[in-house]
């Protein structure tokens, strides 16, 4: 019911609405171009962003909300006639509905707060997804999750289960999965997974990255005796913790904070960079560039 | 000779850089005739933004920074070239060269953090200015002023002078002057002034506007006991600090800061807005939409 | 359940720990005479902050956390040993068991926000209270309230009726609150309410007061153009938001922000100021000193 | 003369106020004796902050501000009169006159915007300093910091000369030191030195520590692109940026901007988190604890 509720929010709020994504290398045109098919295909444009690398040999990275009555029908019209100008330009592109509904699988571990800030910014209607489900090596959320309306599976992981438990949960998620939010699930996850689904994990991590990569970042950070913790959201790569950063956001400590202080205010950090990272993605505002990211927010 | 340095800078990394700024009722088609022309100009477009205000009746801002070989000596000409498509979308624009530097009056009073901090950035090659000179109700900054090579003019103030001082301040700026920074000036201008330079006079509040409007704010602030102080940058207008703000900034304070420690504190956060704000003024980043400003940065 | 849980854990971690809170007028010897006390009657102090408003004719406020073996059932002795010194100062004072549970109820209209903030920070065991009651003057958050063993009031208020509702509401806690959170209750309580439990009423304002006092201020921040929006948590005085500050925190926006978006980024702030405001009530850290707060965090 | 009206200001301010810094093993009636000693000894307590670390066997800190009419000719009795009281409690103490301005000696090199705050903050009258010499290895700022009628010492240094260097810097500050500024001084200080002046030298890292530790930090951040840098200032140790950090801010950065952008931003933070360093020490808020502080601020 609420799932109902947050669609039929966003089919009416972004009715005709669509985003164009483009990356390729910068080169004289390019903006003429696109703004003027955009035009004799009847699109206005909305909103338009635009990052130039470097002008000589550099790429060029755009994101474009616009306008066109019925969209909804004309999508695939749209994108064929954009084929030879993409060929033209060589561009890496996309057009999406920002009515359509990304579909979002939340894993999560024992600790409850990011998936809780999730499920509170979906129901405030903030989030334009469809939660499938929720995928979990620990019973603790399941109450909560179902009592929305929302799937919840158990799958505990021991490090002899680990690959058999990851082919289930792909299996679970074929066709039923967009992106995927790691809500402080507390698994790496393999190659298996990772390849799969690149650029389209995205993790918590409970410090301000670079620093204090891996395990326990809080108790690291109280043992550096740090005045500022952070947390950062990111795409997860085969490299632990080392994925393009999508956000990042800090809080001040100081010396009366010990280690269980420092784990409930990066709680705060945690959920509130988490929730902007999905809502951005959601939002297709995010374009990798490699190992870092373009954010057109 | 810091002046001539600073000069040399920006006409270096600005060579062949101009920037359109662009205000209209929104329509269909904008931004591909804009883009055209540019395009045919052989302006390759290094940086957009816009920012449409509502697609049904609303107004349309764009500001573009692109790179034309020999900009310097064809910008006439593109702007000639431009009418025909301004007067067809009812544009309000200007085209500017990003190397030539505006010329920056700055007022002070006794408190110079604000002036120093200007003085810094444009040392620092930050701000691409020409200081045509100072202004001041007293004597205080005629030294920092001077050794740097910039005209000091000392102009007292009394409520009997006033007008006539102001007639001696527009003389002395009478063409040696794009805007003018009120970098802590403690008087407040006249009509006379303001309507001259209208949007072009930034001025520095200590105070979160609209909170605490008008003289003394720290001790406004300090009674009402505020746990957050701030400052604004904003343009004079008629109607005393309720001109299109520009920038905002706070900061941290508790009960044990007493009212000179505000202004210490203060001092911190106005210096920075300020700075701010005529970085942006310099670099054409803020169109002024009634009484509110959109600021590209 | 969870009420028992929260209970429970606060029991064990706050085992024979107390609080001493002070105001006096500032004079040589208090805090010697209260150190002395404390160390004579077997409490050794924890913690221990203070302020001194002016050595000459100001106000002292102290705030002591200390631990004292058995403190349970010994503090009304160590109460009555404490009046000779309180007397001989005039010192305005209370002594509190941190391990006792503040009875907390909780105002609430239709938007959860906070509220649900509240009920999170409280399951995570964050704050030491018993909400011993919701009241609201409308159904929305009946579930959520319940599911969590929380009795929940619905009273309706018109203008008609309202003192007859506050009589209600006032039978209703009678001998069941200690404090009261207005946690985006869209009523003005009247000071029937308001004189009853004085400093004991903390309201969010969803502006960063004093800017925008009264209703809509996130309209009116719009209207106005600010670059930075605030929330601003207070007690309850007669006079409409102009009660001591406890708490304020801002955001950065846009000019692309329009008023849904203010809202909604306001709601991260609210939600976490209230939340620090309530905290820091529970743990006796507010002093009140007549229209400002002492704060020691 | 700046110097002169900087120590008359501070005279005047700080007449009979003293600081009272303490550390020791924790253990009850510490507090208690400390309070009576100073009121015995017609002390008036002004300001007291304290932290302890764990009343089971962890260390006890304190800075206690007090009035004593006066102070400047009876601190050494006070201090004699203190010892027995040191010894019973195993204190590590110091009892200093706030009116006793400390010799500051900055380091810098070419860059000299820490340099520049640093002198504002003193000429403004926030630093209770004398800066006995700037020592620099360029002539950058020979000019700036000779009109403000401080010493300049020119000390080029290159691998071969850097210990004889250090013995004539050592020499230079004989008997003209309290602490040392590394103002963005881009040399390594060797034993020799770090030793001798241990927990007296500051430093201004260019990133968020322990981030990025080494040199070219913005280099570093730009290609990890991270969302937000920092600054952190810390005292020397023999290993490289781990020294105890004093305090830490940060700022917030995007893909837009490149190296040269992280500098000039960074600039801004490193004089700002730098300045509030200095201040601490000045005003000997910090102590500290192997290799963490406590900062009372």
């Amino acid at each position: 019911m609420v799932a109902q509720h947050v669609k039929t929010v966003f089919q009416e709020k972004y009715r005709g609405v669509g985003r164009m994504l483009i990356a390729c290398p910068d080169r004289p045109g390019i903006v003429a171009a696109i703004s003027r098919f955009l035009y004799e295909n009847g699109a206005n444009i909305l909103q338009s962003d635009q990052y130039t690398q470097d002008p000589e040999g550099g790429m060029f990275f755009m994101r474009i909300e616009f306008f066109k009555e019925g969209l909804e029908d004309k999508i695939d019209d749209l994108c064929q006639a954009f084929i030879p100008i993409a060929n033209e330009f060589g561009i890496d592109w996309k057009i999406t509905r920002a009515s359509q509904p990304k579909k979002m699988v939340i894993f999560v571990s024992k600790e409850d707060h990011c998936l809780q800030e999730l499920l509170w910014n979906w129901r405030a209607g903030d989030l334009n997804a469809e939660i499938t489900m929720v995928i979990s090596n620990h019973e603790d959320s399941r109450e909560l999750v179902e009592s929305l309306g929302i799937p919840f599976h158990y799958l505990p992981v021991t490090p002899e289960t680990k690959l058999e438990v990851e082919k289930r949960q792909r299996e679970l998620m074929e066709g039923n999965v967009d992106f995927i939010v790691l809500a402080r699930y507390m698994q790496i996850l393999s190659p298996y997974l990772v390849e799969h689904y690149r650029n389209r994990v995205i993790n918590i991590h409970h410090s301000f990255l670079p620093a204090f990569i891996g395990g326990k970042p809080y108790d690291q950070a109280h043992k550096r005796g740090v005045k500022i913790i952070g947390a950062t959201a990111h795409y997860v790569t085969e490299e632990l913790d080392a994925g393009p950063i999508i956000e990042q956001d800090v809080s001040r400590v100081s010396h009366r904070d010990d280690v269980s202080d420092l784990k409930k205010e990066g709680r705060h950090i945690e959920r509130i960079v988490l929730a902007r990272a999905v809502k951005w993605h959601i939002e297709d505002r995010i374009l990798v560039d490699k190992n870092k990211t373009v954010v057109f927010t």
